[in-house]
C-alpha cells in the first residue's frame, strides 16, 4: 500500500480523498497498489470536514514521517508552500501539487531539489485537462510554435455573460453569487493567477526561467459593452488569453491579456467557466485540450492521476528536459517587441479633422487601419478601430501622442487581436 | 545514442527520420540522448525516397540486430506486422507502432509478450492528439462514463461537405481529389477504421478485450443531404462517432455509426479533416482532445514523443493496468440492448392512414416520436421523425415491421440520435 499525507484539507483535499475511495478498485488494478490518505495537515483541526483521516497541524508530521510515501500539496500560497514542499523532498518524499503560485515563483529550484525524485503537478494548470501530460510527453517531439490558453474560468465566464450583454461590473457579480469568483476576485480578473499558469507552461515547452513580474499581463476590468459589440460586428470573440509565441530560433513571446480571437478558431467557441488550451507544434500542427479548469472533483482527477503515475513509477523530469538545450535557453521578447494587431476604442470630440489627425498620428508609427466603426455619443464620438500587424512600442507611442490631443476626450483603450 | 530501426519506410517513416534530425536539439535535451534511425525495413529498396538512411528487406535485420535499440514499426496491415512486432519484443526491444489494425486484433497478446518491455502506440488513434496518453495516464483516477470520438479525417471531411450541400458521391469525389480519401476509401466510409481506433481506447478506459466484429459498426455510405436537411433544421450535425458509454457497475457499450450530435456540443463543431475525442469521467467531468488525426508529419510527432518516453524510461503498462479488476472484467453490452434516440427515414405512399399506421407500429413497441417533418415527393412522400429513447431491440422489430407495410416506398434508413 501507498500512504499519502496532504497537506491543506480544503475542497480539493476532500475531493482527493473521497475519489481514492469511491474509485478505489480502478485506481489499485492502474497503479498496481492501494492507495490511501494517512494523514492530513490543517490550521484548525476542531473544523468539521467531509471526511475521515488523522489530522495534524504540524506539517513536519507529513512531510518528515516515515508513515508517509508520497505528500501532496493542496494549501496553496507562496513561500509557506515552498518549505513544506521542501521538507518533504529533502526527506525522499515525490511530491503532487496544484499550487500555481508556488510553481510560477519556485520550479526551477524545486526541480533541482527534487532531481530525480517524482514532481507532478498536472492540477496546477487546467484544472482536470492534462495539459502539462499533454506538452511534457505527448508533444514532447515538437518546438512548440504557440499556445493560447483560456486558464481562468471566472474571467471566462464573466466575458461570456458580457459577450450576450450587460457590463463588467453586473457580470462579475452574477459570478460571484453563483460561486464562480471569489469576494475578492482581484488575482482572476488582474490575469496574475493566468500568468502563473502561463509560466508553468512556457518551462514545459520552453524551459524558460521567468517570472510573473517579467511579462506583459492585462485584466479584463476595463472591458467595455462596447468592446464587445465590434467584436461581434467584426466576426471576434473576447478572450483573456494567456498566450506564448516562439520568435526566430530561441526567443519567445509571453503575455496574457484580453484578446479579440477570430471566432472560426475553436478557442473561441469554449464558453462559461471552461477552459482550453491550443497548442500549435512544428510537426504536428494545432492540437487543442478542453475540460474543467477549476472546481474541487476536476482538481482532485489531475491530483489522484498524478499519484497514479507516481506509483507507477514515473521517469519523465519535472519540467521535461534531462539537458540543457544545445542551441542555448529561450529568451523572453521584451515587452516592447512584442508584435500583434490591435484594437482601439477612443473617446473624441465631434468635429471636423479629428479623424484626419488621428490617421495621420497612426500613420507616423507605421501603424495601419484595417477597420473602424464610429459610434455617435451625448457630447462626442466613439472611435472603435482595428489595426494591421504592428510592433508594441510603435502603438506606445502612438498612445502618447494621442493623449496629448486636445480632442481626446476619454482617456484611449487598446486590445490585442489575434489573426488566423 | 539510441538507435531505431523502422520496419515501414513510407511517408510516416520518412516524416520521422526528418523530425529526428529538423528538431535533433529539442529531442535530445527532453530524452536525455540522441534519438537516431540506423536502419530502414522496405519492400522495394530501389524506389526513391526522401530520406537517406541504410535500407534492408528483412526485417530481422531490424528486429533481430544488437545495432537496433527500439523498434518502430509503421508497415500497417495485421498479421506480418504482428510476427515483426512479436519478433522485436522477444529480442528484448521496445517497440512504437502507429498500427491500429494490429492493436484492432492483437494489443492483448501483444501486452503479454511485451511484459516489462515498454510498447507504446500513441500514433494509432487521432494522428498527433496524445488521446492514448491522456486516457491511460492523465485521466486514471477515474472511471470513463463515455467517450464519443470522430477518429477518421476522411469521413469527417466528407459529412463537412454534405452538410454544406451536395450528396455523398460527390463529396467522397472530392476528399480523393484532395488526397484525403483513398481510391479505395471503404474501410473509412464503412466505419472499420474509427472501429479499430474505438477498440484501442476502450481498452484503455475498460481493459476489455473485443474485436472489431464483436461490435457494433455502420458506415456513412447510405446518408442522404435530406439527413442533413432535417438535422439542420433539429439542430444538430452529422458526425461518424465512435461511441463508448459505460452502462451500470461493469459493462460498456461499443459502437460506431453516424449520429446526430447536437450542434451545442463542441464536438460537433469540429470540422473537415480533424479529428477530437470528448471523454466524459466520473470524477473530472468532460474533456475534450482536438487535431489533426492523419498525415506523415502529425503521425510522426505522435511515433518521435513516444521514442522519447522510451528513451527517458516509461514504466506504464502498455494498456495502463498493472492488475485485473477486482470487481470482474467489463463486459460488452450485447447490441439489442444498446440505448439511444433514434431518427428515421421513411419514404411512403401519400395516402390516408399512413402516418396513423406508423404511429402505432412505434407505439406497439413503445417508441415515442419526438419531431417530425414531412416532405412531399414525386410519388411519395419523406417522413424524417425523431424518437425519444429506445432500446435498439425495440427499434429493430419497428423496422421490420414498417418493412412488411404495403405503403413502404423505400427501404427505411435510420441513424442514432445523441442528446446531452
Amino acid at each position: 500500500m501507498v500512504k499519502v499525507g496532504i497537506v491543506g484539507v480544503g475542497t480539493v483535499g476532500e475531493s482527493v480523498v473521497k475519489t481514492l475511495l469511491k474509485n478505489r478498485d480502478i485506481i489499485k488494478a492502474r497503479a498496481g497498489k492501494e492507495i490511501k490518505v494517512v494523514k492530513g495537515v490543517v490550521r484548525d483541526p476542531s473544523k468539521k470536514r467531509g471526511v475521515d483521516i488523522p489530522l495534524t497541524t504540524d506539517y513536519r508530521q507529513v512531510t518528515e514521517s516515515e508513515e508517509v510515501d508520497v505528500v501532496v500539496e493542496l494549501m496553496g500560497g507562496v513561500e509557506e508552500a515552498y518549505k513544506v514542499v521542501k521538507s518533504a523532498l529533502s526527506h525522499g518524499k515525490p511530491v503532487i501539487t496544484a499550487n500555481k503560485a508556488l510553481l510560477a515563483y519556485h520550479r526551477f529550484e524545486l526541480q533541482q531539489i527534487a532531481g530525480e525524485l517524482p514532481f507532478q503537478y498536472e492540477a496546477s494548470v487546467g484544472g482536470g485537462i492534462p495539459i502539462i501530460k499533454a506538452l511534457r510527453e505527448g508533444l514532447s517531439a515538437n518546438h512548440i510554435l504557440q499556445m493560447s490558453g483560456i486558464l481562468n474560468g471566472t474571467c471566462n465566464y464573466i466575458l461570456t455573460a458580457m459577450e450576450q450583454g450587460g457590463d463588467y461590473q453586473s457580470a462579475l457579480q452574477r459570478a460571484q453569487e453563483l460561486g464562480y469568483a471569489e469576494a475578492d476576485p482581484t488575482l482572476d480578473v488582474n490575469g496574475m493567477d493566468t500568468a502563473h499558469k502561463l509560466l508553468i507552461l512556457a518551462s514545459v515547452a520552453y524551459n524558460i526561467d521567468v517570472r510573473p513580474e517579467d511579462i506583459l499581463v492585462e485584466g479584463i476590468e476595463e472591458l467595455s459593452p462596447v468592446d464587445f459589440e465590434f467584436a461581434q460586428e467584426m466576426g471576434y470573440k473576447i478572450k483573456l488569453l494567456a498566450i506564448a509565441k516562439k520568435r526566430g530560433e530561441n526567443r519567445v513571446e509571453l503575455r496574457v491579456h484580453p484578446t479579440l480571437l477570430p471566432k472560426t478558431q475553436l478557442l473561441s467557441k469554449i464558453e462559461g467557466v471552461m477552459n482550453g488550451v491550443s497548442v500549435i507544434g512544428d510537426v504536428v500542427g494545432e492540437t487543442l485540450y478542453y475540460g474543467p479548469g477549476a472546481g474541487g472533483d476536476a482538481t482532485a482527477s489531475a491530483v489522484v492521476s498524478d499519484l497514479i503515475e507516481v506509483v507507477r513509477g514515473s521517469n519523465t523530469p519535472m519540467l521535461g528536459y534531462k539537458k540543457p538545450l544545445e542551441m542555448g535557453d529561450f529568451q523572453l521578447v521584451p515587452q516592447m517587441e512584442i508584435e500583434s494587431c490591435y484594437y482601439f476604442r477612443l473617446g473624441v470630440e465631434d468635429k471636423i479633422g479629428t479623424l484626419a489627425k488621428i490617421s495621420s498620428i497612426l500613420a507616423e508609427e507605421g501603424i495601419s487601419i484595417k477597420n473602424l466603426i464610429q459610434k455617435q455619443r451625448e457630447g462626442y464620438v466613439k472611435l472603435l478601430l482595428s489595426t494591421h500587424r504592428s510592433k508594441e512600442a510603435n502603438i506606445q507611442r502612438a498612445l502618447e501622442k494621442l493623449r496629448a490631443q486636445k480632442f481626446m476626450k476619454r482617456e484611449p483603450f487598446f486590445l490585442r487581436v489575434e489573426e488566423k
